[in-house]
């Protein structure tokens, strides 16, 4: 199977639109836990153990784990959640981009070394250095599109005859990158009407959305302006609300019970 | 001394403006470095050792390293060439970019751990996602604007009002965001009329320059197009043809023979 249809297939099984964002912090994590060797490793097993049935993936940022020498670690987390938790896909969050002799030792990095189901890319290099990626057709390739932080208009806000950068990415990507069924794209809940337009502009294309607070408000904005016809077709991230929604022993409980409501959340407006 | 004077300063001890690019490809080693432990850090120290005093900066490219594991090895090199050869700083090519809580983390993987002098950034995702790496002041944060893959004009040569993608972003680096005096901008080899163009926009902005041939006219061109009245100005990259110039055990003195002979080409033309 490959991402594309493991993802359809845990959008489906654990009835949820949910991506939780791996992005450990040790100085956030439960006392028990600080300092502790591996400490990364077990806070992450705690949480996705905690979450795998509420989820339709995992994300983790590997910015996280390469600030504290801990890509063992992340070696680790990945083949656990593969061991323990088949079907869920794991996205690495790496947003590589360089040309395509490089792309080709990131390829290996992210698929063959962390053997992750998927990878985040920057479009800015153009498609040659997306390549390298699509060569694995077992794996996703999910393409920077619009960022939900403050300088994310700097670019992706541009006019480029008629229309912003971001819906240009969209429609190159749609229509001459994912040639494959491979791709899918990065669009921030800040400005639901933008994540309307991408939908508008790619059809049945997966959408990874980072940046929904707590409020019901922007989750509900979201799916309404994302979800495809059946209800599907969104990668909801949340990271922090989920991993430090407790803060002792019962970190990982926590971490389920605000998985749960954030899935039950999401599908209220499916 | 902050990267720009280091720069600065190794532009004239050493009379140079070769940037040596260490993308070490264990298939292409010598034969006795082959599978043995560590041939990573061997190979780059004794390609950086016969080539420091020819140089104005090094070039490590993370993906190369990350590929095979060796993150440790990377380490090491950036440590033995501060150590051994002060006064010529290293470039970390890494391409990051990514929010700005992301983005710290990165600083601190590449100017805390490996302790790199500057970094290379993707500007996709604008000013905030450039600004944890800006909060180091010693160091250097080198902005992607055109480069030299087949694919740098997908989006790079976009028209936004009556200027390219590219030209957009020189200038925007140069007038917004270089408040501190800490950014460069890469900008590809292959059209040395868009060197020319963007030398133009930026002032004395220093430029790092990938995609150099072993052709002479190449490195004419580029010369011409990218010096600044003082014949400075230039990081001009090579690769693959100096670490590569020899094959056997003498692949440290030939790579040597290499960079003596590109930094004097080089010269002829500043």
């Amino acid at each position: 199977m490959n991402f594309t249809q493991s993802l359809a297939a845990a959008w489906q099984k654990n009835n949820s639109l949910l991506c939780v964002g791996l992005d450990p912090d040790p100085a956030k994590f439960p006392v028990h836990l600080k300092g502790q060797p591996g400490a990364i490793f077990e806070f992450c097993k705690s949480i996705a153990d905690a979450t795998a049935e509420l989820v339709c993936c995992f994300k983790p940022q590997i910015a996280y784990f390469a600030a504290h020498r801990a890509e063992d670690q992340l070696e680790a987390l990945i083949a656990h959640i593969h061991a323990n938790h088949p079907g869920v896909p794991v996205i690495l969050d790496a947003k590589r981009g360089d040309i395509g002799s490089t792309a080709e030792q990131y390829a290996v990095e992210i698929f063959e070394r962390y053997k992750a189901d998927a990878i985040t890319v920057n479009p800015y290099m153009g498609k040659d250095s997306v390549d390298p990626y699509l060569a694995y057709p077992d794996k996703g390739v999910i393409l920077l599109c619009r960022t939900s932080n403050p300088g994310g208009s700097d670019l992706q806000f541009l006019d480029v005859g008629g229309k912003k950068l971001y819906e240009h990415v969209a429609e190159l990507v749609a229509t001459r990158w994912n040639t494959t069924g491979q791709c899918a794209l990065v669009v921030g809940a800040t400005f639901p009407g933008e994540i309307a337009r991408v939908r508008e502009i790619v059809g049945e294309l997966p959408l990874l959305v980072p940046g929904i607070g707590a409020q019901g408000g922007d989750v509900e904005a979201t799916v309404k302006a994302g979800r495809t016809a059946t209800g599907t077709g969104l990668m909801i991230n949340s990271s922090r609300a989920i991993l430090y929604a407790g803060k002792d022993e019962n970190f990982a409980e926590a971490a389920r019970q605000a998985a749960l409501e954030t899935r039950d959340l999401i599908n209220r407006y499916r």
